[in-house]
């Protein structure tokens, strides 16, 4: 945004340039940068990387910053500060757009920007500085305090009272990631693993702060109050779920008359027995965010024959899914944040029953989804409950606001014995490629055939 | 066939028994007999083998016929003895199915059944008793003679003669299979690899007997006078080519209406340049014949984004044929045999050509057409002009019968240098996955995931 607190994107000068445009979250082109500052900050202050998992992403903050400086000067000189969404909308709610006085939020703060009270802050000026000087400007626009979902960023204007039909003045709560509300809205607590499933997944776990809590390698961030005040916030997840799905079925399968559509594929894919299909694949086709943390990996399908169908290749994805979401448990479970049990929410929890079934049956455990269809905005309104306060009527916490107004359905999905069987038998060698093909060190030797692709894809692209 | 000389499959008690019908050289159902074959060999005639590649297939004589002794002992036991069907062809032109006088080809014996004059003839009885002793009464029957294509199978039978309208009593000349014809039809001599491209690919060379030839592992068999009379006959193949874009076309794109058809897909992936799709295929959907010599291997492809289309699979699916083919063409020169000239032939090679753009480019070497639309046909010709000899209007030997009637089109496809210089590079990571999960000493250390995954599959079928 610009000094007045205006997107660059709705100034004429910059609404036909895309990088003055939102930054989406699944972009991955500043990989390059988020590899620099993943070096330098494995040099100078390892302490950064310690809290996100060990690498810092290129779907992260200061990484989509660096790589727009770079990309695009012009749109990096006429931005006074950069903003995340979240804050975008409630400053926007709040009147509160201007940069000297706008409120960002603990989650976003403390999950894209290395944001801790650890050390009191953003990274250091000097940090920022080395990977480029012009990033002075933006540490020196970024403020020293960040806020939980249990402060208000302010009330409501009266011109978007008038546009949404609710009164003026009213508390708006700070803002957070959608994932991080729903986590909210499905009723997380300690032990409750929640997951979003939609086109990618969030999966999130709280714990009391004064557990002993050891970094976790590979996932997104552990962060204060970043899901509930008060409450360590851990965040992992898979870059793409249902859109892999919808990349099979809309660019591969194309409309074909035999299968064509998500419905007909899980049909048939439902009818399938786990390991019948012979077929392996990796998720990876919009990279690995946990527990590889690394953008430059692509998808890998093996065990075709001359006889493998679609739905067998549309059910070894969901597979690959399930694996994937197996590998974060596992990783959580091997730093000591043990799961009780999993929630799941979004779109794709809620329609797709034997998708749910699959996971339940990798990883074990009984799946259970989120009673509300919009737990993400349900999190939220339970934020504003809280804000509020018990004399507006509202909550005086989130555990009694979420005691009243969270739920799973009555449906639930429990492991069958002979499916986890064979899961574990595949699941054996899921891990095989995903440490043969995803780790560098590993004695598989092939961490190079990815990435070599890429570069050679990227050369025959200029 | 019975003691008769009829085929099985004609008899009413078998006509609904399929392991009663012809066994396609494709069928991999014998893989375990073909294992047992192999380990026997290796343990008790290592000569065997040596001139087979170093591994016996399920594509061939003996592992079909110790599979249908196990699975099917009714046929086995009503079978006097089993026919090659180039043997049955000639056999049936000329009146002389009768098991006590059936004629068997050079090119059959040498190839598919370990006949070698180097050990007089078919394996020992002993080695084919100890497979299983009921095989003993198949080695009876089976002659210490056999025959190439300059030989007369015998006469045309009258009734023959009519069925066909070509007088009777003219002689018909031994058999062979339809690619090695094809090779004498496309003007094999020393220097030129003849491919024939079609479900599958056969690769052939020929060389003077007087050369000092090392045994090549992988390839499936030197045979003296397989190909040409008096010379060795070299052969290797892919287990799948067009079988896998043919694959990809009607069970996976299933009529798609952006794609759907090898036209469409072909136009499309022509237009991309090499590495371009960031993708990379192994052609094992069939299992590897040439150099692996492993049914048990299956397809892989990787490199999958969110964007990825179906004519870059499909290229990529032709890039894996050809470096299959490379593969091939890299053996032999690893033993000396160096390919001077590759002429193609078959349905794919004349059809296509963005592959044969392709296969020059990764090859690095010009790619040819033979002339005839039907080269094995024509191979066939040569050899009957051959057979009835230069008084009756045919030859006094192939390379003057080839010189008259063989040639190549005049389009050719040359490589082009830059293109050369990408497949290089990707000819590599070909390679690297190759020997990762084909050969079980490689550090890779993936050889098992694709077999585990085929029993974890063989169970769940079960």
């Amino acid at each position: 945004m610009d000094k007045n607190g205006t997107a660059l994107a709705l100034l004429d000068e910059f609404k036909d340039d895309p990088n003055a445009q939102a930054w989406l979250w699944k972009d991955h082109t500043g990989y390059a940068e988020a590899a620099q500052i993943t070096q330098l900050a494995a040099k100078e202050h390892p302490e950064y990387l310690a809290k996100c998992g060990g690498i810092y992403s290129s779907e992260w903050f200061f990484s989509k910053i660096l790589h727009c400086l770079r990309v695009d000067p012009k749109v990096f000189d006429a931005a006074y500060t950069w903003v995340e969404h979240a804050d975008y909308m409630t400053a926007l709610l709040t009147g509160t757009c201007d940069p000297r006085i706008i409120k960002r939020c603990r989650c976003a703060a403390g999950h894209k920007a290395m944001f801790s009270d650890d050390w009191g802050g953003y990274p250091a000026k000097d940090f920022l500085c080395k990977l480029d000087k012009k990033l002075r400007r933006l540490y020196d626009t970024l403020s020293k305090k960040i806020y939980a979902i249990d402060t208000a960023a302010g009330s409501l204007t009266q011109e978007w009272s008038k546009k949404l039909g609710v009164p003026a003045g009213i508390p708006v709560a700070m803002g957070a990631f959608d994932a991080h509300l729903g986590a909210v809205g499905s009723g997380i607590r300690e032990g409750t693993l929640v997951k979003i499933i939609g086109t990618s997944t969030c999966d999130m776990v709280v714990k009391a702060k004064a557990t002993r809590l050891a970094d976790v390698p590979g996932i997104c961030g552990i962060v204060d109050g970043s899901i509930l005040p008060g409450l360590w916030g851990l965040e992992a997840g898979q870059s793409a779920v249902g859109d892999i799905f919808n990349w099979f079925v809309s660019y591969i399968q194309a409309g074909g008359k035999d299968a064509g559509s998500h419905d007909a594929l899980t049909q048939k894919a439902a009818r399938l027995r786990p390991g019948q299909s012979g077929l392996l694949a990796l998720d990876w086709n919009n990279g690995n965010r946990t527990i590889l943390v690394d953008q430059r990996l692509t998808g890998l399908l093996l065990g075709q024959t001359l006889h493998t169908k679609p739905e067998e290749i549309y059910r070894a994805l969901i597979e690959a899914t399930a694996f994937g979401a197996l590998t974060i448990i596992n990783r959580f479970e091997e730093y000591g944040v043990h799961t009780k049990e999993i929630v799941n929410c979004g779109g794709i929890a809620e329609k797709n029953p034997p998708l749910m079934g699959i996971y339940a049956d990798v990883t074990s455990t009984e799946m259970k989804i989120s009673r509300s269809a919009q737990s993400c905005a349900l999190g939220s309104a339970i934020a504003a409950a809280v804000v509020a306060g018990k004399a507006a009527g509202g909550y005086d916490n989130f555990a009694a606001a979420q005691k009243q107004m969270c739920g799973v359905k009555d449906i639930t999905y429990k492991p069958i014995p002979e499916n986890v069987k064979v899961y574990q038998q595949l699941y054996k060698l899921y891990r095989q490629l995903h440490d043969a093909f995803g780790i560098d060190a590993d004695a598989g030797r092939l961490a190079n055939v990815m990435k070599d692709l890429l570069s050679i894809k990227e050369r025959a692209n200029t």
